[in-house]
């Protein structure tokens, strides 16, 4: 089979990623807030390069920016792209950015060759999936799921403002959230930096995403004895430190093994540990450690939590420590990624000669929500040392490219089955 | 043989102590900071209690406040009992205190019963023995052992006064240091609450301190990679929480395994833990230990400082991290307490009935300095649950007097001897 055309513009791609770039606090870039005056800026040039490639540009009442192709066939349901042009503080290029303008690149390079989809497509900038100031996150396509509730739409920002005042504030309705609600679409791609290192490890050009994981994080607090450190023998202390210790060891001993048992990607960290009065000369009381544990499988993220509450209890004993805290601090499910979808990728892929391999997201993503409503999958690109979050964040425009191009045909596909 | 008399005064001992203790800040009792007014405050109040007793009270150019009795015997060598009034900020009414009084009350009772000793005898509050607020401990001890170098002494206190400074303002002499050196004392012995608690867990009613051990403070750091807490996989992580946690386990074991070789005191703690970046989702990148090794034998303290560095290098290497820093921060060498004093006071207790034991001193003490001068010893009493620098430091007044019992027939013995 010949290799088809390649429609794509390596440059136009990446001349839009730094031209939204460049809309940036100028004191630390690349910071574009969502709710921001800089984020309505950038969403202000957004929906003119929307509008420049054909589409017609609208915001839905949960605050998503949404440029639509009117597509051939009547009635059809549409096929979604998109991602996000939030940022973290003092974050990346391509982190969000990069799944938008790979989206309109596919709507622009079927406009080059003339080509007619018969749904619609439609590219979007979901409202504010980095953790926001109101303590939410994807609230777009939380909102576009029906999964916005009262809650979180009263949850203030240090300011005072409400989640619900600030989407209004932004051009969105709370009041008339419905509206922005799917039930159905044809199918929902996304494609996004990988912020790991396994492809760019692998030499691999596009990554199909299995499953976004499961994510649950565990506060465990370890109460002892704040003793002399000089005068208190070995065997009578009772050190909270020596018991978060042994606790990091054993839970990083039992997540390599986890990640060992071929049910897809298992991680588990102890990102957090706060040990009292931390002084030089006292035995530790009290520590406070946070675990972070994803996992594709929920069952074995589920075993994994069982284990850690048997395990922290017997360090505990073993220590002669107190185990006052084991509090589940948030809890979310594996998304596993449409098969079909993922198929189609691959095979888009293919076309081209790119490499793939199938890997899980370890964070999670718009395409979560998404995958609520509808057929819904991701695909990867390589970034440099797998750094994310930080202005060294950075994609090679050939890599931009190839996965613009894979997107392109998995769209084109999906829009042809049906025909 | 028969019970000797019992000169000493329980309640005398108990009402001085309270009254002391009375002299604090009153927003945080019980404070009493070296060179502030409260602790000259209190310094006013045992010259007047040094002055009743009869002893004839200086201020030595070290700044230490000294009562003396004169003995018969011309030319003889003093024999000093003391410890300090100074305390640490919120700390209890026994720690150095009880020291002070006990040794008072043992003059007391020699004039009560019309003793009259053939050497001079010294009541001693030493300055500053706490770390004080210009960064040195046992200020005055030094100064009699001529061990305050002239860079402590142009050390500075957060508002910019040099430690020189400070002594002469509470009445001490800088320039004149050589006055308050001591070549030689017929015997130094301090009484003192053991904070620990292996009295108190042993129901023996004094304790008898073989040595006071040394201190090695040793600084570790290791640096990994902060990576993605969801995207970085178990076998591609640099985690330096990992590498912290394994060094204080394998630490522990090892401190655990000395303390048990009958070489006497040993004890090592992880006091200090601080990770970075410490947040839930981010793999932790950089760590920063500190260890306190304390013991009697110096030989084993040295092997586990070298085992420490051998160690955290395989740590470090296993877990794929760098260890930049190993920084010894500070280093004291064991005192070992003078054998005949201690069969001294151990005969003394036993013409009482006390129990005894021997054990080491895992804190400092004045008498690390005064052992440099002349034969030194120290009785330590039991206190409640080992708590010290703290309000909740207590000490019974049945101990109290059982100590300052054992420290007169010390005294009364060392005195006697070469009658």
């Amino acid at each position: 089979m010949a290799t088809p055309p390649n429609p794509i513009d390596r440059q136009r791609i990446w001349n839009d990623l730094m031209a939204l770039a460049a809309i940036t606090d100028p004191e630390k870039p690349y910071t574009r807030r969502s709710f921001s005056p800089r984020f309505l800026e950038g969403r202000a040039w957004l929906k003119q390069r929307f509008e420049q490639a054909g589409l017609a540009v609208r915001l839905d009442t949960g605050g998503n920016l949404i440029g639509r192709l009117q597509g051939s066939l009547a009635d059809a349901e549409p096929i979604l792209m998109g991602s996000h042009s939030d940022t973290v503080p003092s974050g990346g290029r391509f982190d969000g950015p990069a799944g938008i303008i790979a989206a309109l690149e596919v709507v622009r390079a079927f406009r080059d060759q003339s080509h007619h989809p018969r749904h619609p497509i439609e590219v979007v900038d979901f409202l504010a999936e980095e953790p926001s100031e109101y303590g939410v996150s994807c609230v777009g396509s939380r909102a576009m799921a029906g999964a916005l509730d009262d809650a979180m739409l009263a949850s203030k920002n240090p300011s005072g403002e409400t989640l619900a005042a600030a989407i209004a504030r932004i051009g969105g309705d709370p009041d008339r959230l419905g509206e922005a609600r799917r039930s159905s679409v044809e199918g929902y791609l996304e494609l996004h930096i990988e912020q790991g290192v396994v492809l760019e490890n692998n030499g691999v050009d596009v990554g199909l995403v299995t499953a976004i994981v499961g994510i649950a994080r565990v506060e465990i607090i370890f109460e002892g004895a704040a003793d002399h450190a000089g005068t208190t023998p070995m065997d009578l202390r009772r050190d909270a430190g020596l018991a978060a210790a042994h606790l990091i060891v054993d839970a990083a001993a039992r997540a390599r093994e986890f990640a060992t048992r071929g049910r897809g990607h298992f991680v588990a960290t102890t990102g957090i540990l706060n040990q009292e009065p931390n002084a030089a000369n006292v035995v530790p009381g009290r520590s406070r450690l946070v675990f972070d544990i994803r996992a594709e499988d929920d069952a074995l993220l589920e075993q994994f939590l069982r284990d850690l509450d048997e395990h922290s209890r017997v360090v505990a004993a073993v220590q002669n420590v107190g185990r006052p805290g084991f509090k589940l601090l948030s809890r979310t499910r594996p998304t596993r990624c449409d098969g079909h979808l993922q198929g189609l990728l691959e095979q888009g892929a293919a076309r081209h000669g790119f490499t793939t391999m199938r890997l899980a997201s370890g964070a999670g993503h718009d395409a979560v929500f998404m995958a609520r409503i509808g057929p819904s999958a991701m695909l990867f690109i390589p970034c440099l040392k797998g750094r994310s979050h930080t202005p060294e964040e950075w994609a090679e425009p050939k890599d931009l490219e190839a996965g613009a191009l894979t997107l392109l045909e998995a769209v084109r596909a999906l829009d042809g089955e049906d025909a």
